[in-house]
């Protein structure tokens, strides 16, 4: 066992890209090479059972078990920044911390949320979803009538089309993810699939476009091709096994796994179906950037594939050379990921990095690579491909075909919205990670 | 496209075991059949223009984006029961209302607790895990250098070993399945495996099993085979995303998937390789039930097989005849579930019911099956077998196997623990749902 062990270190220790990316396969064998290779939290013995002196937390009674628990109170900086925490009548959104958070999708607290109107303070028993329009017979259900039918889960993310936005700056931003990518969530959904609702109203073979429409004091809306609603759309009444937060939808949103988030309305309470989109603000605005050209993106509803590394990153410190783990998250509108590949020389040279199992169509795949940083200058990297063969753009690729804008961009202006290229990390050899580009 | 749907109908509403079971198949189908008998919800074209009045929460700014979200007020009741809200001196448990959530884990609000002398308030800079003992070398982890370790993540169930414990009651108990089976929940957990880290220290080969101790005043421990730590053990830091909640261990706790759930200790912070079990308190008392011959089952570690319905369940009152869906969890500590059946009519016949995908080892798996209650009695039960091939006991078998108590059994005495026969719910004609044995 010890030959063998040393036999396996050394292949797994196999550097397999610049700047000391290592084997994923390591993670397929059980650690020994990563292990092996990591020092400085060896003690002798005597120092170890010195460790397990008794600390004040274990000399008393803990605290009292409560009926909804939250997390620990050195933990209250693992928070959603907020850019309107006052409340004021503008849009307020809450970013998900991704750099402190592991795992394949984001716990209720902490799922990123934009509010346009604040979030509607809705009564269940008395919140109604009507669907109307061309059909064959409308129908009005309570929340306890959508609760009989039957009900499917799946994990999603859910990606505002502004998410990224900042990467579209000519020079690097001095953010960290949170800030960069933290409009994009994931969760289990459960509810009730929406084509099986229409097949109970009827479609009128007119229709060709539904309007959603929220129950916010915006009454928000958004149009959504009839063939997306009978093909995975779900009337989403749980998120990650709760009744769905205040802040994503409460009582009920409509979910278009890998479809920009705004269309996923919130607080729905009105589909109608219609034969022509009803250009709605938010589609005939906000999400139709006007291109240099003067013509304009219109309709660009999937959230295309792309990846980000949550670990290292800016705010993370590294604490010395040796072993880390390059962790992050992957995720495409179009499918499952099928690849994820990470960098440590700035692209130069790529290794391919592990997925977590179970990796589920639309939804965030963790993906991981061990590496081994020699204390000097490292460029972090990560791109992605999907099931339907698209590949995650370099920055040189993106920006010659969207562009880039002299200032961190507004989502409102081009080329700010779908900006999926690739996350650039510095790091320093004071250990500090920021954002570049290379 | 009419024609075709029904003759679908037709085909979905194949009653396919006694008392008004479906065929589950219509799940793949898109529901068509279950939405077609589903009536009662249908407005005419002006009473449904009419529902779209605006309702109170539309006319006005709704509520703040907060940096730490939580449930709805109006969902204040979706808590877990506590069975010593005032933290007196003894076990607390914090059970998980299963029959108000849906999907396939748990939050992590919900997940239930058992505290024998409540949450010590960790602080995790200076809490440390020491693996010591039969090791070639012992090894002191501070949290972050365990963060730099290569992780996993995976969903998995953790139940206390007396979850169920009132089924070994002689006659029914008028109580729902959080009162019931509330000491099971399921979660995401993100660490690193046992094996990586015992790969470091080494194992010295007269070492047979660990002992794991607790940071909490009780210092709990238990003893696990070495096989199982080599297995799939996890030094878990992450659940559902963010770091473990304080009932579940802050800041780190083993994880052993599919065993008895006070093995997972909590507040891990020693690690000793032994060759010999401990025999600790809670292995050789309160989990070592004294069987009538006057032995006792010794290290009774697998949860085996269990599945119940928790839609419908008591509490949740049927508000008349026609379609509901019939939905529950089940998992096995020896696997993956491979099967669950329903009955609607006390086990005389039985329906297979669709399952979750992804199906996940030694996690949830949620079952669904739809039903057409025509408002007579009706007594529902399910039953899973997993992947080794168990099947989930009859009542009947596993009280000729081990008995039963003429009152609600306590978890310390025969045969309460490791109980997992079948759960039969009534249906009355006023659809009122009571447990009951069948």
């Amino acid at each position: 066992m010890p030959g063998s062990h040393s036999r396996r270190r050394r292949e797994d220790l196999e550097v397999v890209a610049g700047n000391g990316l290592l084997d994923r396969r390591a993670f397929f064998k059980g650690g020994a090479a990563l292990a092996a290779a990591m020092t400085g939290y060896t003690l002798s013995d005597s120092a170890a059972a010195q460790q397990l002196a008794d600390d004040p937390w274990s000399a008393a009674a803990g605290n009292r078990v409560t009926a909804y628990g939250g997390p620990a109170r050195f933990e209250k900086g693992v928070v959603r920044t907020l850019s309107n925490p006052n409340g004021e009548p503008r849009t307020q959104h809450g970013r998900t911390p991704h750099h402190l958070l592991n795992g394949t999708f984001t716990p209720n607290g902490l799922h990123f949320v934009i509010s346009h109107s604040g979030d509607p303070d809705i009564d269940p028993d008395k919140h109604r979803l009507v669907i109307h329009g061309l059909v064959r017979r409308p129908l009005v259900f309570t929340i306890d009538a959508l609760m009989r039918y039957p009900m499917v889960s799946r994990m999603a993310f859910v990606e505002c089309g502004g998410n990224s936005a900042p990467l579209a700056s000519k020079d690097p931003i001095d953010a960290n993810v949170q800030a960069i990518h933290g409009l994009v969530s994931c969760a289990e959904w459960t509810g009730v699939m929406l084509s099986t609702l229409l097949e109970e109203t009827g479609i009128d073979p007119r229709a060709k476009w539904l309007v959603a429409e929220g129950a916010d004091s915006l009454a928000l809306s958004r149009s959504v091709p009839l063939t997306k609603a009978l093909d995975d759309a779900m009337i989403a009444l749980y998120q990650n096994g709760e009744r769905i937060m205040p802040g994503n939808g409460y009582p009920m949103r409509l979910l278009l796994p890998g479809w920009e988030g705004n269309m996923n309305v919130k607080y729905l309470r009105r589909i109608q179906l219609v034969e022509a989109p009803a250009m709605s603000f938010y589609e005939s605005r906000t999400y139709a950037q006007i291109l240099p050209s003067g013509k304009a993106y219109q309709f660009y509803f999937i959230q295309e594939v792309k990846s980000f590394i949550t670990h290292p990153s800016p705010g993370l410190r590294l604490s010395g050379p040796g072993l880390y783990e390059i962790s992050g998250v992957a995720y495409s509108g179009n499918g499952r990921i099928s690849k994820v590949t990470v960098s440590a020389d700035g692209g130069r040279s790529w290794a391919q990095a592990a997925l977590q199992e179970p990796v589920q169509a639309k939804a965030f795949t963790r993906f991981r690579a061990p590496w081994r940083w020699d204390g000097g200058p490292a460029v972090l990297q990560s791109r992605a491909w999907d099931e339907a063969g698209h590949a995650q753009p370099t920055r040189a690729e993106i920006v010659a075909r969207r562009g880039e804008t002299k200032t961190v961009p507004s989502v409102l202006a081009f080329p700010a919205q779908h900006y999926n290229t690739l996350t650039s990390w510095g790091v320093a050899p004071t250990g500090e990670v920021k954002h570049v580009y290379a």
